[in-house]
């Protein structure tokens, strides 16, 4: 266990939701398993106008709430916590800031004014905030490291990425910027490297040889959840598959890194993203099948339409789910077809990658033996489940479908991280491995901005009813290629992961 | 399901053991499950004399003793039965047999008169029963199929087998001949074949560029039971390696048949057994070890050395234990190591098959990463084991080693044969997939040939405690190598297979 060195962690957006239920209750965590630096500062930041005392009380209850925890350990993470009102968009405010950091860097006996500042903020800041830190010299490293954490989504199509891009690399160099994508702090995403690297019988079928297709599929049961101002700007191609998703995509199909860090890692991350077929009009009309949700009774409750959710707009045109058959144009994945799905409220939520092998060419088998597959199941019950054919027992040699499974719930002695626990205290330690670089994060842009320009067509969106797996037009994707989409439930140990 | 011809089935050596333990009942639970013909009989054949209906008591009382049985079904299975007391050394004696199975044939209404002769007596006997049949024209198939079941040991060693196979085939031609192993009679031996050919994913991984060796163990925890004079004329090569385990390393090792059917299978079995690497002089010295039990106290029974069980020579050079490191002379196998081991008093009762698969070459992994293998289970718990590396939990890639298995008890709804059922309804339906042909039974004898004059070298035998894993230069012959034998019972779901 690497113990990251003393430093701040400046959270801008200090008052926000994303603060109070994921980022807090990570440094807790951590703090309480002995994972924090020796010594440590937290510093909210937001232009609410709290003192530490009353910022500190108003977590400690927003904790109390969320989880159990352990009443003296709250106590002394509280007392590492502080606070200082700002106004975020304002150059000159952030002297205030500054001051405060070297107080605190006094106070806590800091060697270095290492800082991790975390922009948990609207996305229109993620240009503002590096400029006036800079203007404070709050970028400069050689007091001690400064690492940015940026929120997803990064930017909002290919040209605005590129533009913020350019607006923080005016003040901060590419290692010190950390793009947060949680999906990538999940165990069972990173074990897709370790699956198949760390094993010599898993790699050699990883190829067009041996693998005839695969399905990755990001389904949610829930809808826009009162987020539905924000949602309706952006989509599901914009909040799942343009990072989630294609990162999936990445971790499954990359080539082995020349060495397991976060540089070799992310090369070539950046090269299969790269080597990804661009999709042309034919495919944007053939292979790419965009949804909404209506309304419908699930399990005796009324679901509203996407269209009547708050903040939604009554003729809205925004896609709630997305399908996609696509390629990837390289030695190893040449022909193989992806089929990619994401949506809200679809029957389950879960998250998974299935490799569908070829069947046996043997004649005495192809026709009736079971298909093998392997299934990463990302979430929930993280784990591995694989098919195949065995005997079925009695006269002949017929093949039956079977399964094994691994669970990692069943690692008993392990207590596995939060994705935000695992980010943050990559970050701490400078480890990039886990987030997003400009070049794959342009790559990913570059493949999706043709989807965002198509999403315009008003032929192009189908209604599906909530709490099914999307419009019959995307199962029709699959079935003119032979094909069925899987059913994911089939294998869940927990049966209560629908979450109505 | 296929329903056998209507047939008589005429069991030489009716008052012996495995009549009584084996084949009766098997041929109960085929009949209870309706899998025997419409019409058949079954007739005893052995020197003492017996009325129909005192053999039928007193196999009804055996039955009773062995196992619970349905009354109503016991009693109707049991109207089948007939007797025949005969001298079998005797030909003229034959002609009451071919009376009887006429009268029989015209009592059931039989149509054809085809007749299975079972030859459950002693090897001696294999030569004499053939010939006098056929001095009564029971060979004869122009009134029906005869067939004719050849208990295991087909044979002393490679002459004596070959002598046995020009007797036999003097009478009866190779298609009429069914030479039993009732381990080529279990589903997981079988479902070698089905596991290999019938899946995509295995096949492409099954040889010399990802398999890095083989283990086979066939291991008893009984010692010879009351049967100490038979097998001190016959020790663990004889009695396990020549037959069972060779069986089973063809069946993993074989090229994939063109079909799935009896000329077929057996060709490729005998094709990979012919191209076994023949034992040097030199691999008699190195590559084999020789063992014979001692006395011990076994969780607090006192276990008898060899030398002391009933009917061993005191000075006995027997082996009870075998371990051999042996090669496959094709472009599938060479180079890999196929390590076979089978000892009597050895700790668990076991039988499988480990094949470990060469390590990742990635440099990240290749030190740390567990080994990969997949572990087929022959008995007890008839299954499947997969072992690999999975992240473990946490900062970094370390990779973990975790397991996946598949029970065949899991699968509730099919009731699986026992090797003897198996193997009878196969022999009734003309199927002699399972049976050893007579080109692959001289391969063995072939390689075993060198074993069996070594066998002789009184340097050559190793002594280990009863309820231990075989004599120290076992070990020593995988240290060599850098690698252990695989503890086999680690992975076992039920712990009370030890038959202590």
């Amino acid at each position: 266990m690497v113990i990251p060195d003393n430093s701040s962690i400046v959270i801008f957006g200090a008052s926000g939701d994303l603060t109070y239920r994921k980022l807090i209750p990570a440094l807790y965590h951590l703090y309480a398993s002995n994972q924090l630096p020796e010594s440590f500062a937290i510093l909210g930041v937001s232009r609410t106008e709290y003192s530490d005392e009353s910022y500190r009380e108003k977590l400690k209850r927003s904790m109390q709430e969320l989880e159990k925890t352990e009443p003296k350990t709250l106590e002394k993470f509280c007392e590492h916590i502080h606070y200082q009102p700002l106004n975020t968009s304002e150059e000159q405010e952030y002297a205030k800031l500054k001051d405060r950091l070297e107080t605190l860097s006094e106070h806590y006996k800091f060697e270095q004014i290492n800082t991790l500042f975390y922009l948990a903020t609207p996305p229109s800041l993620y240009g503002v905030i590096p400029g006036c830190l800079a203007a404070h010299k709050l970028n400069d490293e050689s007091t001690g490291w400064k690492r940015i954490i940026v929120e997803k989504p990064f930017g909002y199509d290919l040209e605005s990425a590129q533009s913020l891009d350019i607006e923080i690399h005016r003040h901060f160099s590419e290692s010190q910027i950390y793009r947060i994508d949680h999906y990538l702090g999940k165990e069972t995403v990173q074990n897709l490297l370790v699956l198949r690297f760390a094993n010599g019988m898993f790699e050699p079928l990883w190829n067009r040889n041996f693998i005839d297709y695969v399905e990755i599929t990001g389904s949610e049961f829930l809808g826009v959840e009162g987020r539905g101002g924000y949602y309706d700007n952006s989509g599901a191609v914009r909040d799942m598959f343009q990072n989630h998703l294609l990162q999936v995509l990445a971790m499954v199909t990359m080539e082995p890194p020349s060495e397991i860090d976060s540089n070799s890692i992310r090369n070539e991350v950046n090269k299969v993203l790269q080597s990804v077929q661009p999709l042309s009009e034919q495919d944007l009309r053939t292979n790419l099948v965009l949804g909404q949700y209506t309304e419908s009774n699930v399990r005796g409750q009324f679901l509203k339409g996407y269209r009547d959710e708050d903040g939604v707009a009554e003729d809205s045109r925004t896609e709630t789910y997305m399908a996609l058959k696509m390629f990837i144009n390289n030695w190893r994945w040449n022909g193989v077809p992806f089929y990619v799905r994401s949506g809200k409220r679809l029957p389950t939520r879960v998250t998974e990658v299935a490799i569908h092998f070829k069947r046996t060419p043997h004649p005495a088998f192809d026709k009736t033996a079971p298909e093998n597959k392997l299934i990463i199941r990302i979430q929930p019950d993280e784990g591995i489940l694989m098919n195949f054919g065995l005997k079925e027992p009695g006269a002949g040699f017929k093949a039956k479908e079977v399964g094994m499974d691994f669970h990692y719930a069943s690692l008993e002695e392990t207590k596995m991280l939060t994705a935000y626990e695992r980010l943050l205290l990559d970050s701490l330690n400078g480890d990039a491995t886990l987030f997003a670089r400009t070049d794959a994060v342009e790559a990913c842009w570059k493949f999706v901005q043709p989807i965002l320009d198509f999403k315009q067509d008003p032929q192009a969106l189908y209604g599906y009813a909530s709490g099914t797996w999307g419009p019959k037009e995307a199962d029709d994707l699959l079935k003119r290629d032979g094909r069925d989409w899987r059913f994911p439930c089939k294998n869940l140990t927990n049966t209560d992961y629908c979450e109505l």
